[in-house]
């Protein structure tokens, strides 16, 4: 790869124990890491306008591609002028290889060396992914960092299990690099696999180097283990990984992970979670997680949290909230999902200024003591 | 009632035909009419949040009584500062009298002289409305225009049935009066009756007139009857009305059903067909409705209307607009929505400026016919 002529370019501004501040350049704008990326499944970030997802802080959405090429479908999104055009999304995004919802979400999967065949869960349709298909779905969608095909299997699994999935995860990284060929204007990222075994990450770490990607993800994590596996295996990866490289951790997760995430050298991160659980009355705060179906914030005229940066966790009381989740109102979903994300991003914020002030250990004691002391006290009746 | 205390007024500016444009003052802020006004069934406006409802326009919003008395309960309401502190809606709100749901949507309801009895369609939790107990929860909520209790009945009717349920309605009528009392920050409508026979309705207006309301509203209509019978009523009734007060068309309606409306001397509207139809992949434009599930517009790049002052009208693809409504994303009922409450709100608009320069018929004339002539034709393919 030409680091000169290459327009999408990763910068480190400064370390902190493990922890990363840094920037990533592409032709549509900026990526300030540690990231969260928001997901917009099927061409949207669930019950927000695309602007009100930009307002939160988010950098950079995240695509699905095994959604996108059964509804609309790649090849007509591109000729729809693409994915940013699509969802008027104008600043960068990442597609996922459509690997990891085929395994989760289609029936009658097959998987070969070739690739893999699957039955749409929409309407029985047959489709094949490989890590060509991949590439050229992703390519179609005119994504700015683009996956590769990998193989994820939930943990625990058996080591041999683990070891066959990885190897062809490798081999079809091999295969996404020279079908992604020498585009110059995005970004293709290898995947490590390995399950939760120190060896078999190591080898896959080094497979992909050897293979050179513009990034690193981490997947296969959030499958099942406890959170003190995936910390485990985060911990052993990282140094493994190209210092001048974004490292991504794959669907992850609460916020908590996503501190010990950014303390393990994690740079990117992406999760369906704030918005899903926003859907489902939830709310992420300082404070911790609220759930507002609870009784509790009935006749509650405080708002969320009054010294949130984010107006709508001023605004509205809990009664309110708590009102618009009873009744099932689309707009406690469309306020909790603002919230959510909005949190989100204070987080990596908080922890992107941290990091450049080296008080990133601090900053990460002093956050989880703040959800640790919970939420306000129940207001006297 | 003493005039120079009120501080709900009603000012004519001009008319043309027997179309009105005039201004409803009150406390919280001004009326232009012919006004349409969104319906926030239970305490939002299904889809939007406040600030983008009053950027469509609206001046005044319309919130369910029958709705808000189950959920969260009106002494709730009150006591977290109101309805407008409750959804942040800082301009008016009229509220209904709670009757016409009563009807519609609970149990084992029962109609006595006293008032109704009945039990929640969610709970099945027994519930009595009066006249009296109506105000008093419309008090609480701190609605700005109260409407009385009464009887609405479908169409068609025996006129026995018409007679004696417009005869309790006035009655009805007297005791929110009483009850109402002499609030001076409230404005409260009374409620013309008698289904689509011109004696009785002329009663019904004859017997609120000598009890003398703020406005007066016409009700017993869009219960089943052709548009032809409701257009018929509405001729025989607004004459009987006092030129003085604003005269509410009480449910309705579409688009045309508006037209129709002001050509026939009423003020103002009140609909949950905008927003419902939002969030069932209609969109209204002025290329009539345009049903976005359609197969006609999944590949089609243009906007709904790029001519439209709505920036959500120019910006988002038919094929996207037809990807979300047929993914059933949140974010398409939410657009759809502020679609049609943002036409609704140019279709009144347009009234006002007409009726002001003295040339409502041509715009009806024109509305009508941009209607007639439907949506741009197919792409080519």
């Amino acid at each position: 790869m030409n680091k000169t002529m290459k327009q999408v370019s990763f910068s480190l501004a400064a370390t902190d124990g493990m922890a990363r501040r840094g920037r990533i350049d592409t032709p549509r704008g900026d990526i300030q890491t540690p990231a969260f990326m928001p997901v917009g499944t099927a061409g949207t970030v669930k019950a927000l306008y695309p602007e009100q997802v930009r307002e939160t802080g988010a950098d950079i959405l995240l695509g699905n591609t095994y959604h996108l090429m059964l509804r609309p479908g790649a090849e007509r999104v591109a000729k729809l002028g693409g994915l940013h055009v699509f969802m008027d999304w104008p600043r960068p995004i990442l597609t996922d290889s459509g690997g990891f919802q085929v395994m989760s979400l289609s029936k009658l999967r097959k998987i070969t060396e070739q690739g893999v065949t699957f039955r749409s869960h929409l309407d029985g349709s047959a489709y094949e992914l490989t890590p060509e298909r991949s590439i050229e779905i992703q390519t179609l969608l005119d994504s700015d960092i683009i996956m590769q095909l990998d193989e994820c299997i939930p943990l625990p699994s058996e080591k041999k299990e683990m070891e066959r999935a990885m190897e062809l995860s490798l081999r079809w990284g091999d295969r996404s690099k020279t079908a992604f060929d020498s585009q110059m204007n995005r970004a293709l990222f290898g995947i490590v696999q390995g399950g939760d075994d120190a060896e078999l990450r190591g080898k896959s770490a080094a497979g992909l180097r050897s293979i050179g990607f513009d990034g690193y993800a981490v997947g296969g994590l959030a499958v099942g283990e406890p959170q003190e596996v995936m910390f485990r295996v985060l911990g052993e990866i990282t140094p493994e990984l190209p210092v001048d490289r974004p490292r991504y951790l794959m669907g992850v997760g609460k916020p908590d992970d996503i501190l010990g995430g950014i303390e393990r050298g994690i740079d990117m991160f992406d999760c369906v979670h704030p918005t899903r659980a926003g859907r489902h009355g939830h709310a992420y705060t300082r404070f911790g997680v609220i759930n507002l179906k609870n009784a509790r914030h009935k006749d509650d005229p405080r708002p969320l949290d009054e010294a949130s940066p984010n107006p709508n966790c001023r605004r509205f009381s809990r009664a309110y909230l708590h009102h618009l989740v009873k009744t099932e109102e689309i707009l406690g979903a469309m306020i909790l999902s603002q919230i959510n994300l909005s949190y989100y991003q204070e987080l990596v914020s908080g922890a992107r200024g941290a990091i450049e002030a080296g008080r990133f250990s601090d900053f990460a004691a002093e956050t989880r003591a703040q959800w640790a002391a919970g939420d306000l006290p129940v207001i006297d009746g």
